[in-house]
């Protein structure tokens, strides 16, 4: 299994350099210095700095193919499609509203250089071993380079990126895989895309129907069973994919769950409104997850499946239900699978460098999401994050989206010690984007240590947090107008997938809701100062309540459309901003050894709890609190239930 | 409508002392500095103090009647019950594994008194002008006091707090309408009282059939449509109620929906599986709504009924449609919602006093909250709020739940400097609890003055983040155990709403599910040491990832049970600790200027938006960033759409 590695794993070793061993870490800390103390450097001067300004945006044109979706055919037959016209996509970034100068920007370019970060971007593109304490590469990007003979799906047949308005080309080639000159991926590639034809194969004879169920009737609804919390990114696909019109309407009549809490509530939520004759179920199987009772969801699973499906219909065994009801994804020995009664046919790959929060593309993700939207829709999908996998590895570090926000991050975070990021989404289809760059950005740089096992001098990582914003009445913004620095992240789309104008209205829907998006981060920036207040008239002892002292730093993300193609460039551009920040700190943001303890401690707390259950045996081995909590706990079930 | 106001205003200016002003303050900061330093008082040693461990608890007992719940029955007829049966329910409070000793908390209760914290909440619950800025008393709790006729219902026939396990009774009367001394709230009381009667006949008629649809169907799905995110609130409250047996028995057939926000997804989202002619609506309208373009989500809707109900039936009128599917809940004069078409049997009083975040004991969520789930229910939840409010205004600082979570809150973020703090709900059913409480402490607490007007010392505020707990592989427990020090709050519960008991296995679902709600605290308080890994055989060079610092404060709330009760105690214990931190601070935490900019400057790009659209206007007024992002946006709808 690990024959594909990078035997250049020693290479790694000079990669890590972190930003506090250079020179130009100091530099930075006197910059932000400046920043905190003078008030010539207010965002509200800055930002009137026109020559400034236009220096500190970025963007990426992509040109694709139209998309050909199967419309209005929830089966996804392949009808003979028109002629494809092209369409322009742009992802424009403003940073100008940031606590930067061309200067600062400069100095942070700088420390990149120190730290090796394009020798980093490369080792991670390469796939050397830059999991270095699980020893594994980190290949992710692999999981959405296009099969070679992709046919009518939308492929980037050029890409651009601009800064200053300048155009400048990138990349030419159309080949992707002929730039993988490594040969051990060449190997993985094509594992990944053998899966891709077997999920294509089997989303779409479960969606024409031919596939059946054990009582013979079409699925319609799927649950995605996990033990961690990988279905987040795969949930955040899936809001988003619903809002886009042609991939609602291929998903008409089928629903998607997921289910990862071992919570009971958390089953009754999801089973309660399904009919088990309808429902297929995938189960993801990680490494250490089987034989654990990280099952037991899938025992409540299959439980609810066989008590329901034999109660109604006699002549029904529980392995045909199994074979047929239940699928698996796992990085294990399909034969694992075969013994939970999984048939072989349903079993699809994942392999051990897939890391659960950047797994979505794989078919942790791809499977559930083409149940749900056929295959072509995730395609599309995996074509966008393919084409911000190229722009992160190729782009000048100064043209570079991702690079730009983790250095922004960076600066936030270690240098001005602003602790936290709002992610504010302006599409209510994006309203599981923040818990995703959650699930990215916190177990990924929530670390103590470098690479080299020494700890760090500053904390690393950020709380991410955020919701669909828009509304101006968002209880986030009085804080963040009047409270603590929180700098945000707004993002937001040129169209609305749901278009919608009301007769008489001088403004459409979107154009109303958009107001706020170019309204919020120059109110953060600007603020309001006394002064304006007493020209206002408001009265003396009123103003100070209202005095807004501006200076918030923000980064607007402005994107043509939300489609496919658009929610998979998003999903690659936070994994990729996540790593940039990774890199230069010098941490390894692709292990996550801080789950563990808890893991371990939950385990003595059910052996104490069955214990006590079954034989009242007395709560011992924890401290004061914990037992008398446990005592309560216990002694409350025995009266009661 | 001000005639109920204390006529004692003044008052209020001599509460205005705020921490930094008394010497208490300085003794807190020696104190923080040494826990901050002293290796000596990591959680560590701390949680092994059996004597400290059980200072630090609290514990609130209520005795209710069995709810008397209309079982299976979806129309809500009233039955004849059987005999009640007294029901007990707790709720712990664990903070032996917060960062402080009994004698901090000593330091934090003088504090409490140099500020003169229980004037503060006198002055609150007898409803004195504490809005200071808006001239306004603060009233949420008397939305909860139950009619003094309130017949069959739970009530709270009996109330302890206790400390270190000895229970001492704190209230005794079970007649809280007499202890309202104040005739203005009296008077506030009786209007109160008759809007919950307007809402119980309603949601009756509604639920029974009776009160029929333009189509003479009966109302299965109700929209609440807000302009603010006061609905945060209410969808907190129905998410939870979901969960609950009875509760979920009573909304069968029905559902419930929320648009706030203005983008047009959302309007699809919240419209495109329902039935204009079984669907009621339910607006908002605030004193600063109507007449602005805050009606747009309104017209949006009204737009919709009455396109597709004309569409189908030529015969119905647009004015028989808005009298029957649309229903106000308004602090405005009702002559305004009978401009707009509604019914005036169908306007529900709101006050000016009712503030959005803390408006969902108010018609703004009881109405929908009740056509939902019966009055009964909704009636029980407002027991429950009501129960935690006497609580509050009643027991001593040392046993009063609130004010020592509003203590501690002070205490991490003032003086320990941790500027963020998790909301860690057990259960699926509280998945909408963490926005709630950013809704009700980020919009209070967000500040930058204190009541006095003059700026703060320290930030105020934190910045409230959370989701469903339990799973162990949670993204927030790597940075929580690894990365930056998040103070938590673990709310669990002793009993399950759906408990799943499968064969075979040691424990319950749900003792299963609650091992981490034990374990988790310990783990972050403890930690774990490289002296431990090397004991482990951990192999050199690893070892250093799987250090585990620990010393990561946290407080675990033990409760009964969900059920409609607790959902109030829990709504009423967040309000109440907000309110707590607020009073410390000397902030002003029930006013929102802060929101106000953005609305402002939102304003203004419509108005450019407008123009450009119709008649090309260029882009002016703006500076640089924000035009060029405009004219971007501009110039891709002139190609496209």
């Amino acid at each position: 299994m690990s024959n594909f590695y990078s035997t250049d794993a020693a290479m790694t070793s000079s990669y890590c350099v972190k930003c506090t061993d250079v020179p130009q870490f100091d530099a930075l800390q006197d910059a932000a210095a400046e920043f905190l103390l003078d008030e010539k450097l207010h965002l509200r001067y800055l930002c009137n700095d026109t020559a400034r300004c236009s220096g500190l945006t970025a963007s990426l044109t992509s040109y694709t193919q139209q998309p050909q979706l199967p419309l209005g055919n929830a089966a996804g037959s392949s009808l003979a499609a028109p002629p494809p016209t092209p369409l322009i996509r742009k992802i424009i970034l403003d940073y100008s509203r940031q606590q930067v100068t061309g200067e600062t920007m400069e100095l942070l370019f700088d420390l990149a250089d120190a730290v090796n970060l394009t020798d980093r971007r490369e080792a991670f593109r390469t796939g050397e071993r830059i999991n270095t304490t699980e020893n594994k590469p980190v290949l992710h990007h692999l999981l959405r380079v296009p099969p070679p003979d992709a046919p009518m799906r939308p492929q980037p047949v050029h890409r651009q990126a601009s800064i200053n308005n300048v155009n400048r080309p990138v990349i030419t080639t159309n080949n992707d895989t002929s730039e993988i000159s490594n040969r051990a991926n060449a190997a993985v590639l094509e594992q990944i895309h053998a899966t891709r034809r077997q999920i294509e194969k089997f989303s779409m004879q479960v969606r024409s129907g031919q596939y059946k169920s054990s009582t013979g009737d079409s699925f319609k609804d799927t649950i995605v069973v996990t033990a961690g919390m990988e279905q987040l990114a795969t949930r955040f696909v899936h809001r988003a994919l619903t809002a886009h019109q042609a991939a609602f309407q291929a998903s008409q009549g089928r629903r998607l769950h997921f289910l990862s809490n071992k919570d009971p509530v958390d089953s009754f939520f999801t089973t309660h409104e399904l009919n088990p004759a309808t429902t297929l179920v995938v189960m993801v199987l990680e490494e250490s997850t089987i034989g654990s009772n990280e099952l037991l969801n899938w025992k409540t699973i299959r439980h609810w499946l066989v008590t329901n499906l034999c109660k109604e219909n006699s002549t029904l065994s529980e392995a045909s239900i199994l074979e047929l009801h239940m699928v698996a994804v796992t990085s294990k020995d399909p034969q694992a699978c075969l013994q939970l009664g999984i048939s072989k046919n349903n079993v699809f790959p994942i392999w051990d460098w897939v890391i659960g929060r950047f797994s979505v593309c794989s078919a942790v993700g791809v499977l559930p999401l083409s149940l749900q939207y056929g295959y072509e829709v995730v395609s599309e999908f995996l074509d966008g994050a393919h084409d911000m996998d190229e722009h992160f590895f190729n782009a000048p570090l100064r043209d570079n989206i991702p690079v730009l926000l983790g250095l922004l991050g960076v600066w936030n975070s270690t240098f001005l010690g602003y602790t936290a990021r709002a992610i504010l989404p302006f599409s209510e289809a994006l309203d599981a984007f923040p818990a995703y760059v959650q699930l990215v950005d916190m177990e990924s740089n929530g670390k103590r240590v470098a690479m080299d096992g020494l700890e760090l001098f500053h904390p690393a990582g950020e709380l991410n947090f955020g919701e669909v914003a828009g509304n101006p009445h968002h209880p986030f913004y009085q804080l963040m107008h009047q409270g603590r620095v929180v700098p945000a992240d707004f993002i937001g789309f040129m169209e609305s997938p749901r278009p919608i104008e009301l007769p008489g209205e001088a403004v459409s829907s979107h154009d109303e809701f958009m107001s706020n998006f170019f309204a919020q981060p120059d109110a953060l920036a600007y603020g309001k100062s006394l002064v304006d207040l007493v020209q206002e008239g408001v009265p003396d002892g009123l103003r100070e309540h209202m005095v807004f002292p501006g200076n918030r730093p923000s980064s607007s993300l402005l994107i043509t459309r939300l489609d496919p193609f658009s929610i998979g460039q998003l999903l690659a551009m936070y994994e990729h901003r996540t790593a940039v920040q990774g890199f230069i700190w010098g941490i390894n943001s692709f292990d996550q050894f801080g789950l563990e303890m808890g893991k371990l401690l939950a385990k003595y707390i059910r052996v104490q709890l069955a214990a006590s259950r079954r034989t009242g045996a007395t709560v011992q081995g924890f401290n004061q609190s914990t037992s008398s909590l446990l005592e309560a706990y216990l002694s409350h079930g025995k009266k009661g239930k």
